[in-house]
C-alpha cells in the first residue's frame, strides 16, 4: 500500500490549485481579472499532463517579478493593427495573461473580417500554447499559438544555441469528434522531458541533445556544459533542417513581426540568469491566430468532415503493441478529465516550492 | 572529359526548357496565359533543384489529363470568401495555374485588410510549394503555400498510408538580404529523395521508412511493397507525433477547410492508380497565405530586423567539418544562380520522357 500513499500524497485537488495560484497572482499586485485569467493559463498545463510548464513554473514568474522583469500591473495594447491584424505591447506583463488578451483581439477580429492575426511584443513566457489556440474552439474557429523562447536549441550544422523549443499550437474545432489540438515543440524532444531525465541520471536518446562541439551525446547534462537541444529530425540526415526551419518561423512570426527579441536575445526564464547584451527589440514574442470555420465552409459541412477525419484516424490498423492510433490532443483531454476528477499530482520537489513560494506571501500551501 | 561530355550532354538552357514545357501545356489546350502560368511554376522546381518536382513530372501531368483527372480549360473561381479569406474552386485544372490564381487572392485581400487566406478545393498537384508562397515577396508580404498530396505516410502507431509528404512554404521578406525561404515536406525525407535511392539500389537511413507491418526499414523498395513513409521525427522516441501532427494541420488546412478530398481519399498522381472510393471531398486541396508586413510594423523596421536575424544566424559558429550556418532558401537561391547561366541538368530518362512526351504532339525536344 506504501506506492498508494505516497501517490495519494502527492495529490491535489484542481481547485485548491487554482486558489493558492490565484492567491500567489494577487499578492504579487496582480489585478483580480489578470490573476484569474493567469492562473487559469498556468492551471490547465497541470490538468493537461504538461507538468513541467504548470505550477512547477510558480516559483519562476514570482522571481521575474521580484527581478522587476515582468510588470503586476501591465497596460496591455494594441499599438498597430489593420483589420485583421494587430500588435500588442504586453508591457512587460505575465505572458499568461498578455497571451489571452492577444488572442481575443484575434477572435473579435476573426468575427468581423474572418480571420485575425495577432503578434504581440514585450511579453513574458505564456505557459502551454495549446490554452491561448483552444480559445477559438467556442467561437466555431481554427486557433494558432506560438511563441519564442529563450535560446536553447542550435540551428543545424551550428554549436550555437540560436532558437527556443519554439512551440506550434493548432486547435480545430471538430463536431461529435473532441477538437484536434496538436502543441507540438519544434525541437525532437521538449526540454522538460529532459529535465526528467537529468533528475534521475538517465541517458538521453541520441538525436535529442548535441554537446558544446556539435557532437551527437546521450549525457543528459550536455546542456549544463555548453551542448544545446537539437530542432525536430535530430540530424541533418532525419530533417534537422526542417526542425530548425519551424523553430525560425515561429521565431520571426512571434519577435521579429511583433518587434520583440528574437534568436539569442530572447529573455531568460531564469531570473538570475542575466539578460542578453544588445536586444534589438522588446521582452519575447508571441503568435496568435484564429479563423472563422465559416470564412471557408458553412459550420456544419466542416465539422462533419472533421469528424470523419478524426474518426478515420483514430480507427486506422495499427503496428503490432498499440492499442490505437493517437489523435493530437487526445492524451492531454484524457489526462484532464482525470484530473479533474482525482485531483493533480506533485512531485514532493514541486510540493515544497509551493509551499515556499506561499510562505514569501504568508498563504498556505 | 569524359564525365564532362557526359554533364554537357544532359544540359539544357532554362530558356529552352520553358519554350518546350509551354510548347506542350499548349497542346494539351491550356489557354496561353495559363500554360506560362504553369511553365513558370513547373521550371521553377528544376531551376531551384528540385528535380523531382519540376519537368520530370511533365508528362505525368500529360497522362492525367489524358485520363480526363486534369482539366486544360478550367473555369477557376472563388466560391465562398469574407474580407481576408476565400475558398477557390480550381474546376480540375492544373495546381500549377490553381495555385497561383488563389495565392493572387491571397495577396489582394492582404492589401486590403492586412492578410488574406485562400484555401482551394478541385486542384491538382501544384509542383513546389516555395514557387507559389515566394509570389507574396514583391508586395513586401510573408507568403505561405501548403497542399495536401496521395496518402504515402503512416500516422505514428499505424500500418496504413494516411497523409501525403504534405509541404508546408513559408516566405519571408528581408532588405539587403536575400529573402527567408523554408519549404519542407512534413516527412523525415522527401519521397524524391527514396526514389533516387531506389535508382541505385542504395539502403535508406533508419527513420526514413517502414514496412507492411510497421516495423523500421532500410529497404529502399519497402513502399512498394506496402510500407510508408515516416514523419518527420522518424520515431515516437525522435518525435514523429509531431511531424504527423504537422502533415495532419496540411491535410486539414488544404482539405477539410476547403471541400477537397483529405486523409486517404486524395487523389494519386499516377494516372494509372485508381481513385480512392468514396470520396468525401473535391480533388485535392491546397491553402495558400499572404500577410502584409506593414500590417504589422513599418516595413522598414521590419526588414532591417530580418537582416539581422539572417545575418546572425548565417555567421553562427558551425561545427568542425561544416563551413556555415544555412538559412532555408539558401541552397535553393544558389542553384537558381547557377542554373539560369549555366542550364538545367536532366538524367537521361528524364530527357528521354521529356522527348517522348513532345512526340505525342508532334513537339521537337
Amino acid at each position: 500500500m506504501s506506492g498508494y500513499f505516497c501517490v495519494m500524497y502527492n495529490k491535489i485537488s484542481h481547485a485548491d490549485l487554482f486558489d493558492f495560484v490565484h492567491s500567489v497572482f494577487r499578492a504579487i499586485g496582480c489585478p483580480e481579472q489578470d490573476a484569474a485569467t493567469a492562473t487559469h493559463a498556468l492551471v490547465s498545463a497541470d490538468l493537461r499532463g504538461i507538468d513541467s510548464h504548470g505550477v512547477a513554473r510558480l516559483s519562476g514568474y514570482v522571481r521575474l517579478w521580484e527581478a522587476g522583469r515582468v510588470n503586476a500591473k501591465p497596460h496591455i495594447r494594441i499599438i498597430h493593427e489593420t483589420p485583421s491584424t494587430a500588435v500588442v505591447d504586453g508591457d512587460s506583463g505575465l505572458g499568461l495573461v498578455v497571451a489571452p488578451f492577444a488572442m481575443q483581439v484575434a477572435i473579435d477580429k476573426a468575427k468581423l473580417v474572418g480571420t485575425g492575426w495577432v503578434s504581440v511584443q514585450h511579453s513574458n513566457h505564456f505557459g502551454i500554447a495549446a490554452h491561448h489556440a483552444m480559445m477559438a474552439l467556442p467561437h466555431a474557429m481554427i486557433g494558432m499559438a506560438m511563441t519564442n523562447a529563450s535560446a536553447l536549441v542550435a540551428p543545424t550544422f551550428s554549436t550555437e544555441r540560436l532558437l527556443g523549443t519554439n512551440p506550434i499550437c493548432v486547435a480545430v474545432p471538430a463536431g461529435e469528434q473532441p477538437p484536434f489540438v496538436a502543441d507540438l515543440a519544434t525541437t525532437t524532444a521538449a526540454n522538460g522531458k529532459l529535465e526528467i531525465l537529468q533528475r534521475k541520471n538517465q541517458e538521453a536518446p541520441l538525436g535529442w541533445i548535441q554537446d558544446a562541439e556539435g557532437n551527437p551525446t546521450t549525457d543528459a547534462h550536455a546542456l549544463r556544459d555548453g551542448g544545446a537541444l537539437l530542432p525536430l529530425g535530430g540530424d541533418r540526415e532525419h530533417g534537422s533542417h526542417k526542425g530548425y526551419a519551424l523553430g525560425a518561423i515561429v521565431d520571426i512570426f512571434s519577435g521579429v513581426l511583433s518587434g520583440a527579441n528574437f534568436g539569442p536575445w530572447v529573455p531568460p526564464f531564469p531570473a538570475f540568469v542575466p539578460m542578453p547584451e544588445n536586444q534589438p527589440g522588446k521582452g519575447l514574442g508571441h503568435f496568435l491566430g484564429a479563423m472563422r470555420v465559416d470564412a471557408f465552409r458553412p459550420e456544419e459541412a466542416f465539422l462533419k468532415d472533421m469528424d470523419l477525419w478524426i474518426s478515420r484516424f483514430r480507427s486506422a490498423a495499427t503496428i503490432d503493441g498499440h492499442d490505437r492510433v493517437i489523435i493530437p490532443g487526445d492524451p492531454e483531454r484524457e489526462m484532464q478529465a482525470e484530473r479533474m476528477i482525482h485531483g493533480v499530482p506533485l512531485l514532493p520537489v514541486v510540493w515544497d516550492d509551493l509551499r515556499k513560494t506561499g510562505e514569501k506571501f504568508g498563504i498556505k500551501f
